[in-house]
């Protein structure tokens, strides 16, 4: 039965008014904190279910513009670096009925259409600067460790499974720095690259590969309140 | 005036009551031929006017399938090795007025959307295999040089752009092997990576760093019928 009085279904059929039909974005936000790469999901009112934040593009919106907004409204940061990563194109790409049945919401019925074709984005962003903010279906937004991620609704888990994929392959470009603090030592950048990888690295020949990149700048500062010898501290240049 | 009579017209109508809407393809299809980088382009009928191809994405068939279905319409190939690059979303690509007029077609005031959201795909192909063939609008396909390529209609010379800086970043990824017949001398390898830099290499550490990738393997035979000593073929292993 479907109830078109209920709050969010009266929030889909204002976005099929206002957006782009068989279009939506989906957002892989990763943060790094106490040395775990992290992403931040959602949990869905009055349920244990989690996906990824998302939103829809309005029909006279850009694309990018779209995703800022919505990872923006996530996370309260502007300008967040954001990266295109993957169009989610399959005709089915999660079990429609089951979802529902999993959110406990009357959407199925809704104007809405029948498949959705999704614009992946991940963003990059510096954990302690986030304030994680659910939007109007969900009631909780926190940070998950990347290896501790439950079973998502919709095809989520695929979703930052290829994010992944994608972050990897620009793991020594430039981009990573927006996910560390301005400055930090060499075995925090380590430790970064080691959770993005999800295995270890010799650490001797992460610090003549990094340093033979020529992207750091170190600083006459040192490190303070470790239990070792004060480690240097370095910025990208 | 809108002609509705126009094939064309009737042909964008059928498209409009088919396809996703605000949505299309593009494809960049790169082919390697007498040293050089080539793209395959369109020119429309009755003008001098060169694209893309392209296509529109029905509304039960996924993403990566619609993108199939155009290129091989276009080159004869059956499973082209096909790689998304970019998500085109600005909502004003081009100029709209400007490119009706030097297409000379009837197509402005066809039920179409205002805006079109494209999804770049760039194809790696075995140009000695492609049989280049124009669509419903077009009457003339070919291949143009990567440094000869006209001003184009749409955004296309931009899209172009954008894939060749993708393509640049899988250089030293087994991908590039579509470009080349099966067995191929180290000189001509290098050729390609030049003519996809845009910029000529050093043949000495171009041969180093290639073996050093132990992508390639060596077979018994030469080639033969070159001014110089016979060199010898290889294949990506």
């Amino acid at each position: 039965m479907i109830e078109y009085n209920h709050p969010a279904a009266q929030y889909y059929q204002q976005i099929s008014e206002q957006c782009i039909h068989y279009l939506s974005i989906d957002g892989v936000i990763f943060g790094f904190h106490q040395n775990q790469l992290k992403v931040l999901l959602l949990r869905w009112k009055g349920t244990d279910e989690w996906s990824l934040p998302g939103g829809f593009i309005r029909k006279a919106e850009p694309v990018d513009v779209a995703a800022q907004r919505a990872m923006q409204e996530r996370t309260g940061l502007n300008k967040l670096y954001l990266q295109q990563f993957h169009v989610f194109g399959e005709t089915v790409r999660y079990d429609q009925e089951d979802t529902w049945r999993r959110i406990n919401l009357p959407v199925k019925g809704v104007n809405w259409s029948e498949r959705t074709i999704s614009i992946g984005y991940y963003a990059l962003v510096e954990h302690s600067k986030v304030v994680p903010t659910p939007d109007f279906l969900t009631e909780e937004c926190r940070w998950w460790t990347i290896d501790e991620i439950p079973s998502l609704l919709f095809d989520h888990n695929n979703i930052i499974e290829i994010a992944l994929q994608a972050l990897r392959k620009q793991l020594n470009d430039q981009p990573i720095s927006h996910l560390l603090p301005e400055t930090f030592t060499i075995p925090e950048l380590q430790r970064l690259h080691e959770t993005i990888l999800g295995q270890p690295l010799d650490a001797r020949n992460f610090y003549k590969k990094i340093m033979a990149s020529n992207q750091l700048e170190r600083l006459p500062e040192r490190r303070t309140g470790t239990p070792h010898k004060a480690p240097y501290l370095y910025r990208f240049a």
